[in-house]
């Protein structure tokens, strides 16, 4: 884990993380992407763990693993909260190692480690290489509050970052809606520094890997963004669970269906009743709808 | 690790966190924190490790706990610096935490886990329970940058967070120095947030267990943030080896010589050379040099 691994040959150049995505998209017919969020209190019957973080880790990586090959095949991305397993200490964090390294073993799977890391200098860079090495995961989650700092360092090698940009949460507006003098929001003022920073990191898709997180609840933002973010990849949280409709993540994409990808989270790793052992194929049908609404909203070939 | 765990009888309520840290500051006679960001490459020779992950987990963690042993009597907090640890993967967060737990046992030494935290809902949740029971640290570092929501879960039962507010990196300026059409700067805004956030939380002492990150090398910003949030303990990276002088941090403080704690990290933590054995000694004494720098200049009496 000191050195990045990919799954590429270390004698070529790793492909450009947004035009790996892309075709993954592509692949799988819909730009969706499933987030995993596991909690113990919401697990099937069938896993819920005694007391004790040991008993509770193993029992969200089952859990997640289980989702993982559940929604193979149908999404062409997942996104895993780190703070589900950190919440669990040392073994959470061991367990998200396995979850990741699972994740990686599916054919056209993209993974996305949320964590949403904010630092500078060489503490960023730990983060970076935590990121690619001991967790081996596709794309970070970051935050840009202290600059390109913050961000750099998540970018290249094959691997990508979507940078917090427009949060789905009520308090987020108190900082990011606020006007600029010169008539910007803070959020469209961190979208300028996202649009610059990835123009070094487009691919042969036209998008770059450096992405940004746009959430689904806040629709006229988006719009605005998608204008000054032309290069950028959306990762769009709040569908579903969180309130966004179709309607509301469409400003999200470009005119051509592509540029964003729509994550949900609890609608369908938890579409399951507590005592339902096939809940495998519960959070699978669950998936299955959610690549047909988007797709067929977005116009995506599947 | 699932449930907080504090070192205080749960009979009683906690102490408040700024309160407790505001005391332990008179004890040792002055404002100071250690800063751990250990990386392999700057241990002492007799430290450095194999290769691989384990080994060098097990390496850094020695050191910090030879660390937290050589200044403990003499800075009243350390701060952990989560990367370096994370950079490691499991074998290094285990490492981390038993940090921690050591850090815990020194006598008035206050600890703060700088992870830079930043996230929602129940996320933010699992942190602070992460920060709180598996890490078992008094204080946390986190971003404000999705609003209240991520600061909330942090503050109370004897824990407080410390919310970035200015940070000493150069390109941290794009965002935070930005003019708002109301005349504060984006960093002045966040200011207000943890102000009017942090009312709820203030103590005995008049500070409140919710404080804000400055850097001190933002000299006549320092003095505008100090007046904007009287109530908060502001925790100042940036001194020594990052460029800040004593007058550069001078303005975190109120005129009574309170309300600031100044860390240092890389000029204290490898003020050695590498072949040194006793190393721990010209730890101290960088320490010991810290405190008398910074105690006379803000007149803390030792």
């Amino acid at each position: 884990m000191s050195e990045p691994v990919t799954s590429e040959p270390m004698t070529s150049e790793p492909l450009n993380a947004a035009d790996r995505l892309l075709a993954r998209i592509d692949a799988a017919g819909a730009p969706i992407c499933v987030g995993l969020d596991p909690v113990v209190e919401k697990l099937p019957a069938v896993l819920r763990p005694a007391a004790g973080d040991e008993a509770a880790a193993l029992a969200i990586e089952q859990f997640s693993v289980g989702v993982i090959d559940a929604v193979a095949g149908v999404a062409p991305a997942v996104k895993v909260q780190a703070a589900c397993f950190e919440r669990h200490g040392p073994a959470g964090v061991a367990a998200l190692a396995r979850v990741l390294a699972h994740a990686r073993t599916v054919d056209g799977l993209e993974t996305i480690l949320d964590f949403k890391r904010g630092d500078i200098g060489i503490s960023a860079e730990h983060y970076a290489a935590s990121a690619r090495g001991a967790f081996r995961a596709d794309w970070s989650t970051v935050s840009a509050y202290l600059g390109t700092d913050s961000l750099t360092p998540f970018v290249g090698h094959g691997h990508g970052a979507f940078a917090l940009v427009r949060t789905s949460n009520p308090s987020g507006d108190a900082l990011q809606s606020l006007r600029l003098a010169n008539g910007r929001t803070v959020a469209e003022a961190v979208a300028d520094i996202v649009a610059v920073q990835g123009a070094s990191s487009v691919g042969a898709s036209g998008f770059s890997a450096l992405g940004a997180v746009v959430g689904a609840t806040k629709r006229a933002d988006a719009a605005a963004l998608r204008t000054r973010m032309p290069q950028q990849i959306f990762l769009v949280p709040g569908f579903g669970a969180q309130g966004g409709g179709v309607d509301d993540v469409l400003p999200c994409f470009r005119a051509d269906g592509r540029g964003a990808v729509v994550t949900a989270s609890r609608s369908v790793i938890y579409a399951f009743d507590a005592a339902d052992r096939a809940w495998h194929e519960a959070v699978r049908r669950a998936a299955e709808d959610l690549r047909t609404q988007i797709g067929s909203a977005v116009g995506v070939r599947a």
